[in-house]
C-alpha cells in the first residue's frame, strides 16, 4: 500500500508515455514487494505441506490394504456402508450432506468433515472425541455408517472375503491372527495418513509468489489482518485447537441451526467446553460445502460472513468477504491419485450365507 | 491331441538326448496347432472388442457430464444414492450383494449386473425391461436406488447444483432448458457406452495365442464343446438373447433360491417367457459374484456346475469345471480409467433448503 503514493507522485514528473511505463513498473514492484510482505507474514502463521512427505509411519502393505478396506462396503452390516459412504472421492472426501446418513436411515450427529488432510489435525471428530484416525476408524465399525453389532461381527465379514487373509498377513507380519478390528483401524489409518492435498498456497508459502493471484493475496492479507489466523493457522490452516463457536454472539443466531449442539461439552461436561468444537482445517473448504458442524450453511461467502460476526464481532465488507473466499479457493489441493482412483477389491459375493462359501480370488 | 501319439512314436527311433529335444519341439507344435484350432473355432463363436472403438455415438461433453452424474449422489432423494451405489468401481461395476439395497432399506428385485460392457448387450435388466441404457437410467431416477418421487423432483435437485447449468448447456447445445431427466439419462448412457473392458481373451481372438495359458485354452475348448456357447457367444459372451433359466431342471433345485422369480413372464405374461432371463455377459464374471439373477450362489465354480446341470443336463467333471473357471477368469478385463477414477463434482452442499443458496463453483 505504501508504494501507491509513490506511484502517483511519479505521474506529475514525466511525460505520458514514460509515465505509463513507469507506473506499470512501479505498480509491478509495489505488487511484488507487497506480495513479499504478505508471503513473509504468511510464513509466520502458516506452514506448507512438506514437499517430500516424511518417512511413512506405516508400511506400504498397510497403506495398500487400508486403501482397499476404506472402499469396501462388505464390512458393513448391510453391505452398503464403507468409509467412502461419508468420504467420497468425487466430493473431495466429504458427502455434501448437512449431516451424514448412516445405515437404516440413521442420521449422524454432525457434518462429515473431509477425510483429506486429517493427519494434519490434532484430534478427530468435531468434538475431538478421538486422538487418532486409527481409533476413530476402529470405532466407526460400530457406528451408524457401518452398523456392526460388535467388532466380532465385523471380523466375521472380513474373514468371509478369502482374499483378505493374505493381505492382512502381509500387512501385519508375525501375527497369528491378523484379521482384527484393531488392525482394520490401523490399516485404514495408515492409508488416511497419506491423504494430503498440496495446493497453490503451499507453493506460495515456499516462495513462488505468482502461485497466488493479486486478488488471492489481498484475501490472504485480509484473512490475516482481520484475525482469522487466530484460529486458522499452521499447516492445516486450522485443525490444531479447540475453540468456542460463537465467541461474540451465539452461533445459531447467524447459522439458523435447528438444533443447538453443545459440542465438546457433551464429552467433558465442563462449562468451558460449552459450544466448543475443533477448529476445522480450511484446506479444500471451497469443495466441501455445506459448512459448520451441522452443515447449516451452503455458501462459503455466507460462512465467512458468519465467522466474522460470531467469532470476531465484525461485519466484514462484501469486498473483504470476496477476498477471503478467493484466498480460501486457493487452498483447494490436488486429490491424491490413490484416493481418486478406486482400488480393486478381492472378489467375493455375500450370497446365501456361510454354507455358500466364496471363491478365493 | 492327435499329435500326442506322433510324439510318442518318435521316442522309439532316436537317442535320448535327441528325443528330449524332438519331443519338446513336437509337443510345442502340437500345442500351437491345438491352440490354432481352438482359436479358429473360438473366432467362429466369439468376437473381440473392437481395438479402436467405433466413432462415439455421443459427444465428449455428454460423456464427461454423464460421468459426473453417474457418481453424483445429490440427485437422489436422500443424497446418498447414485449409479455408483449399485455399480461400484472397486467392485468391478457391481455391488457384491445378492440383491441391491436401495434408499430407505428397500431391497431391489434382482442382482445388480455390472455396468461394464452393458453397451454390448441387446437389452438392459435381467428381464429385458429396457431397450437402451438411456431408458434404464432415466427410469432409475424414480426407482429404489434414487427414490425421487418424480422426474421433476430430480430436476429440482440437478438445478440446485449451480455448476451443472453450463455443463448441461455444453452437452446439449441449442436446448433452451437442457436440464431434464431425459438428458440426464442421455448423458449417463453416453458415458456407459464407453465402459468396455478389453481382456486377454480379446487378444487371443485377435491372434495372440499366448494370451491364454494352456489351462485357459483347455477350458475354452470345454466351454465350446460342452455347449455353453449355445447361449454365451458373440462379443459379449452372452448378453444378446433371452433364455429360460432351467432348461432341463428347475433352477431353484440347484440354486436353492428362496424366491422363485418368473423372469420375463412378469412383463409379457406369455407362457414361453416363464423363467426366461437375459443371458448375462460373462465378461468380468470372476470379479462380480454373487451369481444369477438373485445372487443366490457365491462361487463361480458352483455357478458353472449349476449351469451344466440345469441348462445342459450334464454333470461337468471337477476338471471341466476348473477349466471353464480358468477360461472365465481370462475374461476379466481392464477397468476403464474414467470409471476407476472418480470425477470431481461441482461443489454444492444441500444445507437448510432453497433459501440457503449454494455457491456457483
Amino acid at each position: 500500500m505504501r508504494y501507491t503514493n509513490l506511484a502517483r507522485f511519479g505521474l506529475g514528473l514525466v511525460g505520458l508515455a514514460v509515465v505509463a511505463i513507469g507506473a506499470a513498473l512501479l505498480a509491478k514492484t509495489a505488487a511484488a514487494e507487497d506480495a513479499g510482505d504478505v508471503a513473509q507474514e504468511a510464513r509466520k502463521n502458516f506452514e506448507p505441506l512438506p514437499e517430500h512427505p516424511a518417512e511413512k509411519p506405516a508400511s506400504p502393505d498397510q497403506v495398500s490394504l487400508g486403501r482397499m478396506l476404506f472402499f469396501d462396503p462388505r464390512i458393513s452390516d448391510d453391505g452398503t456402508g464403507s468409509c467412502v459412504r461419508c468420504h467420497q472421492p468425487a466430493l473431495y472426501g466429504a458427502d455434501a450432506l448437512p449431516k451424514s446418513l448412516g445405515l437404516h436411515d440413521k442420521r449422524l450427529a454432525r457434518n462429515a468433515p473431509t477425510v483429506l488432510n486429517m493427519p494434519l489435525q490434532f484430534k478427530v471428530h468435531w468434538d475431538g472425541l478421538f486422538d487418532t484416525v486409527e481409533a476413530q476408524a476402529t470405532k466407526a465399525l460400530l457406528g451408524a455408517g457401518f452398523g456392526n453389532a460388535d467388532h466380532a461381527a465385523a471380523v466375521v465379514r472380513l474373514k468371509a472375503i478369502p482374499g483378505y487373509a493374505r493381505l492382512f498377513s502381509k500387512a501385519f507380519p508375525g501375527e497369528a491372527d491378523p484379521i482384527t478390528a484393531e488392525n482394520w483401524g490401523r490399516a485404514i489409518g495408515a492409508y488416511e495418513r497419506t491423504l494430503v492435498t498440496p495446493s497453490r498456497f503451499d507453493e506460495f508459502l515456499r516462495g513462488k509468489k505468482e502461485a497466488l493471484s493479486q486478488t488471492e493475496q489481498n484475501g490472504l492479507r485480509t484473512f490475516m489482518d482481520r484475525g482469522c489466523i487466530q484460529c486458522h493457522s499452521g499447516v492445516g490452516i486450522g485443525g490444531d485447537a479447540f475453540e468456542k463457536f460463537g465467541v461474540v454472539e451465539d452461533y445459531w443466531q447467524q447459522t439458523h441451526s435447528q438444533e443447538i449442539d453443545k459440542g465438546r461439552f457433551n464429552i467433558t461436561k465442563a462449562n468451558d467446553d460449552l459450544y466448543v468444537f475443533k477448529v476445522p482445517t480450511l484446506r479444500n473448504v471451497a469443495m466441501t460445502p455445506p459448512y459448520f458442524h451441522d452443515g447449516s450453511v451452503n455458501s462459503l461467502a455466507d460462512a465467512v460472513k458468519i465467522m466474522g460476526k460470531v467469532q470476531l464481532g465484525t461485519d466484514l465488507s462484501p469486498q473483504e468477504v470476496d477476498g477471503i473466499v478467493a484466498f480460501l479457493r486457493a487452498l483447494t489441493g490436488e486429490l491424491p491419485e490413490e484416493f481418486a482412483k478406486a482400488p480393486l477389491l478381492p472378489a467375493a459375493g455375500f450370497g446365501a450365507g456361510a454354507a455358500n462359501a466364496a471363491d478365493d480370488r
